[in-house]
């Protein structure tokens, strides 16, 4: 198994990579420092049939006594409505300070049970237990958290840091295929912007990847964490280096949130938006085109789409991207690639992103 | 005008106590490092024909365009449905990540629109205008935000301190009586848990408060506050000085959570707490007779009661205190002095409480 600290100075946390972790959840979370006694596990419909009653009985061992609080699947459940529904299941199961929250899913259940935590009683302690591929390998660590607003998504939201994330690669192997693959886009992310020899490894393991080999899963969550946490250790909130993350990100976001394409996973979105930040990677950062059809190959290998579908560059795509969180003026700060490994940013005008796109 | 800085370290902000303040809000706003631009100005329904035009004059006079967004004056407006209102505002008004809010109001003004700055997008400044004595010699430092549930008061919420806060002791001039002296509890407070000069000072100065003179508020309001800076400044997080402010306050929350005894403001609430925690200091700390005797005088100079009213120590009553957030096993840690100007703490059982009420 592989062990880490993810190091925010108070806000400090272990992480845990590794096969079969879910039945170790309670003596980890009390290595944690999680106080033994009411808790929540918060979950969704898929996961809760596959996995909810196992991490109860492994905190039930250690003292944890959760009540198990099921939300609907899906983005719809990051609202108000259902986070008032688990603010009174918090009242009923008499959480108070002393009390941890278990994320147990995907994205959207880390990042609802996560503001919910953040929020009752002014913040206590919640456990990312992440089952997806996104999640291992991105959301779950970070701090981010936070529901939808019907204006944008993840309007509301708090900053509030797990105390424990454990990641159970062996959660991964009952995803469906395209809920797999669409994680492998986060994952090749790193190698791009921070980690040459990790495209290579890709580039050897994809096999062994897409046959769920549980080894090597828990090999490059555990890479992949560890740089998210690299970055996230030296820029908590955001101010700087932690934009690199957003590789792909700005095509990707303006893709899932123009209502003329739907159906797009994020990761199948930041897919595409990588493919798009190379092409502006090569024009604006002399990214080599060794390196560009690599990271092009290497996309593709996992099975995802790297260009935009026709008719997706539409009106509402465009107002997408200039709507973007990160606008400077006229353009948008881009993060590009100089070579495989090495991360910029750039402000780029819109009609230079549009025009790379074509 | 009082100017002082609350060290927070990285949360550290400005201060202002003083008549005519809220005429300066925009360059104060400014100088506190807010960006002008969009902003929203959270206030209610008593405050805003009063107050609220004089502040969006003063802020459009520094160069920001501020919403205003008007709530039904009193506690229901901490609430999950008001919340959700003020986030459509927020969106309709396009506040981004750069933009303020500024409460201008109570207690339930600050809390509420210091909750929402808090989630939007993971957290955006606001600055506490308090208008109530309550709010400015009290709520409005700290960052304490939140609304209510069902189940409790105060249970959903978020630390989040302010950018800013002006107190423009002008404002408590159209206070009604009973909300102006229910505040002074609060002063009385500092003054009994660590000042024992001001409660000389207080003696003194009690005619010139009660017929509201400027100077004498400003002077009152400043001290108060700083003393709440100090405690704050050492303890941000509530884990052990912080607990001295709740002096008066065990009884007193649980005189305001029992059903059976309605119409009690806050303060009305402590200044009984404080009697009761009185009573209990000198049975279980040695507080000399004439110091408890000067403490009591002195509430009761400012109009307030210091005795439990008939028939407000039922069952309702005990339940509430037992549930106290506060609790320790069998007993409360409850907040005691053993002279003027200096508190302990000391965990008392249920039965010593109600004892000591009798």
């Amino acid at each position: 198994m592989g062990d880490f600290r993810v190091e925010l100075g108070p806000n400090a946390h272990p992480a845990h990579v590794g096969a079969g972790a879910l039945d170790r959840l309670g003596e980890l979370a009390r290595g944690a420092g999680l106080k033994p006694g009411r808790a929540a596990i918060v979950t969704d419909a898929i996961v809760a049939p596959l996995y909810a009653d196992r991490a109860a009985r492994a905190l039930a061992a250690a003292g944890f006594a959760p009540a198990i609080v099921i939300v609907a699947a899906g983005e719809a459940s990051k609202s108000l409505a259902t986070l008032a529904e688990l603010y009174d299941r918090f009242a009923a199961a008499g959480l108070d300070r002393s009390s941890a929250v278990f994320a147990l899913g995907g994205g959207v259940v880390g990042d609802l049970a996560g503001f919910a935590a953040a929020t009752w009683m002014r913040g206590i302690a919640v456990a990312q237990i992440p089952t997806t591929m996104l999640a291992q390998v991105d959301s779950a660590l970070g701090g981010k958290t936070g529901i939808n607003h019907p204006a944008a998504k993840n309007l509301i939201g708090a900053f509030h840091q797990p105390r424990l994330i454990v990641a159970d690669v062996a959660t991964l192997t009952t995803l469906p295929d395209r809920a797999f693959r669409e994680g492998l886009a986060e994952v090749i992310k790193y190698g791009a912007i921070m980690d040459a020899p990790m495209i290579t490894a890709l580039e050897t393991a994809m096999p062994a990847i897409l046959r769920r080999d549980p080894a090597t899963l828990a090999a490059i969550v555990e890479r992949s964490l560890r740089h998210k946490a690299a970055v996230v250790q030296s820029d908590e909130r955001e101010g700087g280096l932690r934009k690199i993350l957003n590789f792909g990100h700005t095509v990707g976001h303006a893709l899932e949130a123009s209502a003329g394409y739907g159906g797009l996973l994020h990761g199948e979105a930041v897919a595409i938006g990588m493919g798009a930040a190379t092409a502006l990677s090569r024009a604006y950062a002399n990214l080599p085109e060794a390196d560009a059809d690599r990271l092009l190959a290497l996309i593709a290998s996992a099975g995802l789409a790297t260009r935009l579908p026709v008719g997706a560059r539409g009106a509402a795509f465009e107002r997408a991207l200039k709507l973007d969180k990160k606008r400077a003026g006229a353009g948008v700060e881009f993060v590009l690639i100089d070579r495989l490994g090495h991360a910029l940013t750039r402000t780029l005008g819109f009609d230079e992103i549009i025009a790379a796109l074509a």
